[in-house]
């Protein structure tokens, strides 16, 4: 089935959907986390051939990211069936009012429609988004890349079983067949076809879409995170923080990346750091790339011209001095990507100045950038964490998968 | 000034802005009405040649909206003033959760930071616009067609004296001086420095948008809107709201295009449309243009290729006749601009399937299209009206020129 046809497919499924319920839709996708675990051999068989191929052609972690196994696979049918418990976001009224004339006009949730993801080589992807979309009453279309998409088959095949099996057609979920460069052009291109798309990877495919998109499209995931030590900071909070923040999982987008302090307290402080980042850690030790005045006080490597510029996603921190919260706020809307950021301080004023001046996703008054996440924002799931202003901004849940339109009940009432 | 360069100070304006309080921005826009007043006669100067330069260029219903008088300018002033009384949207909480562990999480509304604007030949949207955007916590900048730039440029010194006067920097409000199709596309390309970019005009400038927009943007306004006439119908009731929605004011986004009317009631129904609309009319009887099956009930033009799909802004009214409410729902789906739709039913199964069915902004039952109005819909003022599902859907007020920021606050939390 090439794209276009696909496209299609999925276009009238998004009317048929509309015409299901909460309930139906609930009892789908406790058939589907039956029908994964069902497949297990099958989905086993083509993740070996999809491993066997990418040996040599991609690196150990990616090869681990895209292996799968019973537990995952269980672990995969368990993250459908905790999608069933969330409430349904459609048919939510947002706001009524009673106008003059008695025409009542209620602000409503509902689907967007047909949404598409396109996303790199985590088999689990497939199956996470397709139930997000499917229980905020989307079509899915998945576009995986080329290391997974034997994997992915093999997930879809299983998920419309269940689909089938629960009375709902298929076309719910599909999968997109060519992962090659066109098919991602298509989806970004396809006016009429797509409401939103969702590109879940690199730099390169999330400025791709930004560039290329004529569909709707939330740019999702780099993080140029940056914690703030204020100059009324409490040293040691400010050294478990950004511990946490640095180092606790340093490959994922809300790790910190750069470490911005004042220079009141820098000179008693940058040690400190150095000793609980570098010093004191005997497995992975954090390098501190230094701006030339944190050079003068601690030893490190100079920061080079990109380092406030990069998201390093390993035991990497850029360090740099700024006079105060002012010079800190600028910095950090310069040089962010509107992620998460933080500030330690005890004083009210410099808190409240951050908080308004900074212009990310998720801003931190005295905690780690690591909470930004669905499940800790009390989401219950995550779709990607939007780094745009538009529609939706920080984590993504059912919510965000979700528009709204005005539904208005009259009388024969006419303006 | 060129664009780059005032993209470069409403960039460095944004940051300023959102240490302003509420009070401070209510003051200043109680100047800027003021300013307006005051500066009447250089602005009708400068409107005055502008008249001058577009005579024989452009038609004269375009002359009567690129015109001003003192009555319209106080009328502009009066829009300003009523804007001050609109409660802010910057800095509402829209949902606070606590976390295990304290973490307190609230998801805030906050104003986008650059709103652009790229409009045609009314200056009232000048003043509009640039309340709106300021009122919402946003730095405006505007992007005038050239019919109307003199009268623009003499509007906006008027709005930045008022700015100045209440001690606000002028650069909240600015005006890009070049009116070549150059500035906006350096508009629609300005990355990282326009964060909101809001099309108001002809198709041609909505699609230029969407195709090469890289910034944020809103497609605003074609209205394609569809009436159906369900078998249920109360025939007194549909011509009532079919001639309201067709002749009231058929210039305007939300009037009726396309009437669709079910097959049964057709040979009853259409032959009183056709007195209404067309025979009892002395004024502007509408054209109707008909498709087959309602050429053999009534007289009327044949309807061409495009009938289907054209926003006429005019007397002319397109018939389509259809099965039934499933059918209806296909029909309009696919030929709708996404803007309003209504049905006239007595039946509440075909009533609910048209509300859940239909995919536009703003779905009637029982009433007339004209009602899609950031006034009629409570919103107190409107700066377009989004045919997209993204952030915003139909009339867009205050809140809907807001993001939101999670504002994180802990004691010291970590992951």
């Amino acid at each position: 089935m090439t794209t276009q046809e696909l496209l299609k497919k999925a276009k009238a499924a998004k009317t048929a959907l509309s015409n299901y319920t909460v309930a139906d839709i609930d009892r789908a996708l406790t058939a589907m986390a039956d029908a994964l675990v069902a497949d297990c051999d099958a989905i086993l068989t083509e993740n070996a051939a999809d491993i066997e191929a990418s040996k040599g052609v991609i690196s150990d972690v990616m090869i681990d990211r895209l292996s799968l196994s019973p537990e995952r696979i269980e672990g995969m049918a368990q993250g459908i069936r905790d999608v069933v418990k969330l409430p349904s976001p459609v048919g939510k009224v947002l706001n009524r009012v009673e106008r003059p004339g008695g025409l009542v006009i209620e602000k409503t949730s509902v689907a967007l429609g047909v949404v598409a993801i396109i996303y790199e080589s985590r088999p689990n992807v497939t199956s996470d988004a397709a139930a997000l979309a499917l229980k905020s009453g989307n079509v899915c279309v998945l576009r995986c890349g080329k290391e997974a998409h034997r994997s992915a088959a093999a997930i879809v095949k299983a998920l419309q079983k269940g689909l089938t099996s629960a009375g709902l057609p298929e076309d719910f979920v599909l999968l997109v067949e060519d992962t090659t460069r066109q098919s991602a052009n298509e989806l970004m291109t396809a006016d009429g076809y797509v409401d939103l798309l969702i590109p879940r990877g690199g730099p390169g495919l999330i400025n791709a879409c930004v560039k290329n998109a004529i569909v709707p499209c939330i740019q999702t995931g780099t993080g140029i995170c940056h914690i703030y030590v204020d100059s009324s900071a409490d040293p040691d909070m400010a050294l478990n923080i950004i511990e946490n923040a640095k180092t606790s999982r340093p490959s994922v987008c809300n790790a910190e990346e750069v470490l911005v302090v004042a220079r009141d307290i820098a000179p008693s402080f940058l040690p400190r750091l150095k000793e609980r980042l570098v010093d004191d850690r005997s497995e992975n030790p954090v390098e501190l790339r230094l701006d030339p005045e944190a050079q003068k006080i601690i030893d490190g490597t100079p920061a080079g011209e990109n380092d406030f510029d990069t998201e390093f996603l390993d035991y990497i921190l850029a360090v740099k001095i700024v006079a105060d919260v002012d010079e800190a706020i600028a910095h950090i809307n310069r040089h962010s990507t509107g992620h998460s950021e933080a500030i330690v301080t005890s004083d009210t004023t410099s808190a409240e100045k951050f908080t308004r001046g900074i212009d990310s996703s998720s801003v931190y008054v005295n905690a780690s950038t690591r909470f930004t996440d669905g499940g800790e924002f009390g989401l219950g799931c995550e779709m990607g964490i939007s780094t745009q202003k538009l529609h939706a901004r920080g984590p993504m849940g059912l919510e965000e998968l979700n528009t709204y339109k005005y539904i208005i009940r009259g009388n024969g009432n006419i303006r």
